[in-house]
């Protein structure tokens, strides 16, 4: 409550001296940062002890970004003081160390525009309609924001959003019709079963993979099996070759099996959970000075060529640049300091020392 | 052994081409870093990730530098990924993570002198007449060797080594005679004490301090007051005012007491604790570019303005430089990158992860 009147204190200060359009939708804020990967993550407890506050996009669905995206449980070696961890972990440990500053999560949403107004603050709009007025932008955008793979076979983009998805979303739209399942990770084997103990549940779900061979948790694994041998589970091995449609009405996935056939599953939907790969997007387009599709900034500040604008960790580039991740953390501490500069001009940006300072300790909450 | 074989063909191997003149006691080897703390230590992990092995020199008896000196059981909030721990648990979690590379520590001495010769090896010799040629040379000294704080009573530089000392050494040599211990601090009270255990015992000991508080363990306070109460151990509050000798032969220490009286303690020997101040010493006249007591380096690989010679942590200096043990991480690991290009000329440095690189995971020792 304390945190939400000091926030609404601060919007109300900012909201006087702003010159950008307003908007009911328009949250204004000292620091945005782009990325919620561990450097992400970090960059908001950086910016925490220099006493700015952040709000954080991503567009994953959850924290962590590459860690928990691409190795959530496998070791990590070089992380200094942590002899091993995983992604998860890592992780996990990062957001314990910033609760003490909070910051506002926005995910499941990419960063669609980003614009410096003419009062030197920055205007920053999301695929979720969000629009943000900050001081200061952290873009720790890895390497670009992951999106799902798409189906890549006749028909697909057409149907996109109507009878092809590449998230669950609301089940109940499912109820009564006949679903087709793509993929051999735990996302497709979790979203199938998911689909099969729903209370509206479809009229059948079809898990589809190339082979008969998923990876998952052997407990997640077993539920399959036992759905599949109960019947409640459908299995197909094969590709899909074909969407077939009439009307762009869905109503079969055309499917090469293993031993050459060519057959039909009916299917009204089809859910694709085909992996992640991360796309760059929007972020060429903010007229950033680039080089080989990466950030320019200055090993001082980490700043790029835009005043207010920072880039840390893999998205950035210099000279000697290394995309490691505690690379990236000594980056978000030398742009916090940056930062700083430019929310809190008037104050000295002394460097303090979590294990002495009272300023600091009194900004983690240490009694 | 095998690790000690594998040295031993490297130092081989080096021998046959090096060109600096040779003495029995001189070490070649790949790397030589000057510094135990928590960055000298991490720095022989990166070197390590590129196969270098490394010597660690360290004034201290001690690994940890600062950290162990300075703050072993505080607190620290801001290495990234570890939401709190003390000096000490930092610098006991990287003795962990470098164990896989075990550097060789060659603690209680300075480095008194580098020297870069004509082929472009580089000389260090230390305090304790150790000599090592080597490819490259990382400065991680932080403030300077931690070296006691001398007595400032008249007579003391006098009998320095003779009747005054800075650390307990062979306690033998304090047989049957009085020795005065001086300081507040564990140190002074686990030394005393242990003065009073020996076999072969000084005649007194006297514990003497400013005031009748010290800071140390309870169960060492406990231990040096039943070593007062039952005589072993005599106990003087005060101050040092002058040494008294006849020929630099220590008699007697005279002492200003709190309550205003000046009386005289016999003493052949005083071991002072007066706690630890940094030196940057012979730092200064290695020929090394500095700024304000600090080295110059780049920050595309930390090297200073000599070939083969870098400087990582607290004792270098930067556009942006900011003291803090994670930004040491981050300039040991470019460091380390810049030190491979030296040591392993023929070798490409790419990128590896410690979570993928089956190189890595070979040189980590993992299965």
């Amino acid at each position: 409550m304390e945190r939400q009147n000091r926030q609404a204190r601060r919007t109300q200060a900012l909201s006087t001296t702003h010159t950008a359009p307003m908007t009911a939708a328009t949250t204004h804020t000292d620091a945005v940062i782009v990325g919620a990967g561990p450097v992400g993550l970090f960059q908001a407890f950086q910016l925490g002890l220099q006493d700015i506050r952040s709000h954080i996009i991503d567009a994953l669905p959850h924290v962590g970004g590459q860690c928990v995206e691409l190795y959530a449980d496998k070791p990590i070696y070089d992380i200094p003081g942590i002899p091993v961890c995983t992604g998860r972990e890592l992780v996990a440990q990062l957001q314990t160390q910033i609760q003490p500053f909070a910051p506002t999560f926005h995910l499941n949403q990419e960063v669609t525009e980003v614009v410096r107004l003419d009062d030197g603050l920055i205007s920053v709009r999301t695929s979720a309609q969000q629009h943000f007025i900050c001081k200061v932008l952290v873009i720790a955008a890895g390497v670009g924001a992951f999106q799902a793979r798409k189906l890549s076979v006749e028909g697909a983009a057409e149907l996109e959003g109507t009878h092809v998805h590449y998230r669950l979303g609301d089940a109940a739209r499912f109820a009564g019709q006949d679903v087709v399942v793509l993929g051999g990770e735990a996302s497709a084997v979790a979203a199938a079963l998911k689909l099969t103990l729903e209370t509206k549940a479809p009229r059948s779900v079809t898990l589809m993979h190339r082979r008969d061979v998923f990876t998952a948790e052997p407990v997640l694994l077993q539920a399959m099996r036992d759905a599949v041998a109960s019947g409640r589970l459908q299995l197909q091995i094969g590709q899909p070759t074909a969407l077939l449609s009439t009307s762009n009405q869905l109503h079969a996935v055309q499917v090469a099996t293993p031993d050459g056939q060519t057959i039909e599953r009916p299917a009204q939907h089809v859910l694709a959970f085909l992996g992640l790969s991360p796309k760059l997007g929007p972020i060429t387009n903010w007229g950033l000075a680039m080089e080989r599709k990466q950030l320019v900034v200055n090993t001082e500040t980490f700043a790029t060529d835009v005043p207010g604008i920072f880039a840390v960790g893999d998205i950035n580039t210099y000279l000697g640049k290394k995309k490691l991740i505690l690379c990236g953390f000594h980056e978000a501490t030398l742009a916090a300091f940056g930062a700083a500069a430019i929310v809190h001009p008037a104050r000295k940006t002394l460097l303090q020392y979590t294990t002495t300072s009272t300023e600091l300790h009194r900004l983690l909450g240490i009694a």
